[in-house]
């Protein structure tokens, strides 16, 4: 691997916040952190892999529930804080089993579920 | 306003990640951060209104550049600590006059530039 995921800034924790967008559809699906090992294996297996802010641990996304996130592209933002990964999502993205975290929506000033559970 | 931006859940500095999503072409523009009175701008001006953590200050997008972010729709994820904001965006999103400030994808081992500058 050419890249160093060291030349990434991560924040004090050594994290940096990671977007996952579908690649068929464009949707923005969830949004998580990794560390630099995180990054580095993300790239190396080319499954998405976070770091449990939670659990203080790797987490292979979708290594529990089959709802894996296959790599197509990684992007770097302009101030290399922030990360965007285009992904191949196999089944709901959400641990409620949404297709997206992304499912209330404000709308009149009121909580509106914008997206049901897939069956 | 019937929504309470103090429900949503802030970080220890009582900042949230935000993601800009342009409406029209479905484009991930940028991360920002927000705090409970950025989220109440936001939603009252309509007019997407950032905190900057390096100013220290409310950053109200494209207030200098003219470039400003139009609210289409605020969304909440499921963790109720992250926002997706889908925009009208004005001219680029980035600083660097760039589209979107995701404008270097890793391929084949090596950053590559996938967004030019708009003149």
């Amino acid at each position: 691997m050419g890249f160093d995921p060291g030349t990434l800034v991560y924040d004090e924790r050594g994290l940096l916040p990671v977007i996952a967008q579908d690649h068929a559809s464009g949707d923005v699906l969830m949004l998580a952190w990794m560390n630099a090992d995180a990054v580095a294996n993300t790239l190396e297996t080319g499954r998405v892999t976070y770091w449990s802010r939670s659990r203080n641990a790797f987490w292979v996304k979708g290594e529990t529930s089959g709802n894996v996130q296959k790599l197509v592209e990684m992007r770097i933002d302009c101030d290399r804080d922030c990360l965007l990964v285009v992904v191949d999502q196999t089944g709901p993205a959400c641990h409620t089993n949404r297709r997206s975290c992304f499912y209330t929506a404000l709308r009149g000033g009121a909580e509106v579920e914008i997206l049901k559970p897939e069956s």
